[in-house]
């Protein structure tokens, strides 16, 4: 297709194409004659991917281009190339190690993988941004005075599997193949802020009214 | 106590607090003299309340000082107190409403919220910025050309329930308290964020490392 059509399908505009072409973050068309390209059905699910990411997940363009680095490096290992495309997600930044609340906060979260019995996670815990997010709020809130603890954050973290057992069902359901499960997992970390979110908020407010009434 | 003790006990520096005072995020203490002020628990609780918006929800200091005027307008009922504090946090523009995908959007949302039973949460939608959220991200995921239809949508939403029954369950437990629970559902919208979306992720590394292991 021409990049009229490639815009009419996927509701890019022309100009943004091409500033996408510019910028990486799509593979050039094959170059029919000097000013003119044609684009495949791979263009356009990559288009919809890198929009879905700058749109929806308001991640910057730089961390897009790694992001995807990491899709199209068919070298790396499958759990890894899927965990690598979500690990260059926005992250928070490394915790000081010599806090007394980050070295409680280590333990408690170090407790709390182990009464899960998440023994691939823990593995993982030196490499994993996740780890240090989980880490870094629990010792923010252990300075703050408010204790969120293993007995506290277990059930939450139960139903987060299950929420995770979801994504994958849903990932294998959406292709077989490698390359679009991953894109369908990067969408899926992207979806978890607005979506889920707005589910959870949604939940509390049809539950608090529920308990409390609208009174 | 003095200032001193407050800032001993907090963890936030003296300067910091008197930047909150200044800001009207933290009430006066009682004046003792001149110089000095006295201090009490309510305000080591809400200074530490203050704190874990700034700090760990990056809440902006204008939006803080919003949130507060709910937590503190006991003229609102519960229900209404508990969900505006929520409200009151960083939320998505409205949505065009002349849009095909945000109309589409609105009948997806409306059949999902029906095939939930999730009557209180309907009756709510044109005051929610929840419900205005999960339409604005279906919207754009639609604009995009993937379907996240009910079907997929209510399973997350079940679990989500879930996950805010749980909320609504540690708030009673924290306290029995309308001041504190308020307090409380903020800082568990706060750490949603953070914390769930790292508990999730930790979850996603653990499934995907147990489906396709290591290699």
């Amino acid at each position: 297709m021409r990049l009229a059509e490639l815009s009419e399908r996927s509701g890019v505009s022309t100009a943004t194409i091409k500033y996408y072409l510019r910028e990486g973050l799509l593979p050039p068309g094959v170059q029919v004659n000097a000013t003119t390209a044609e684009y495949d059905e791979e263009h356009l699910r990559r288009l919809r991917l890198v929009r879905a990411m700058i749109q929806v997940g308001r991640v910057p363009v730089a961390t897009v281009r790694e992001v995807l680095g990491h899709v199209d490096d068919d070298s790396l290992p499958r759990a890894i190339r899927l965990g690598a495309a979500v690990w260059a997600l926005p992250q928070v930044p490394e915790p000081d190690e010599d806090d007394e609340f980050v070295q409680a906060a280590h333990q408690e979260v170090t407790a709390l993988l182990d009464q899960l019995g998440w023994q691939n996670a823990k593995r993982l815990t030196s490499l994993s941004p996740a780890y240090r997010s989980l880490m870094v709020g629990v010792a923010a809130l252990r300075r703050l005075g408010y204790d969120f603890g293993t007995e506290l954050l277990t059930p939450y973290a139960e139903l987060m599997y299950r929420t995770a057992v979801l994504d994958l069902d849903n990932m294998e359901a959406h292709s077989s193949q490698q390359e679009e499960q991953i894109e369908f997992a990067i969408l899926g970390a992207i979806l978890n802020e607005p979506v889920l979110q707005a589910l959870h908020r949604l939940a509390q407010e049809e539950e608090t009214t529920r308990r409390y009434g609208f009174e």
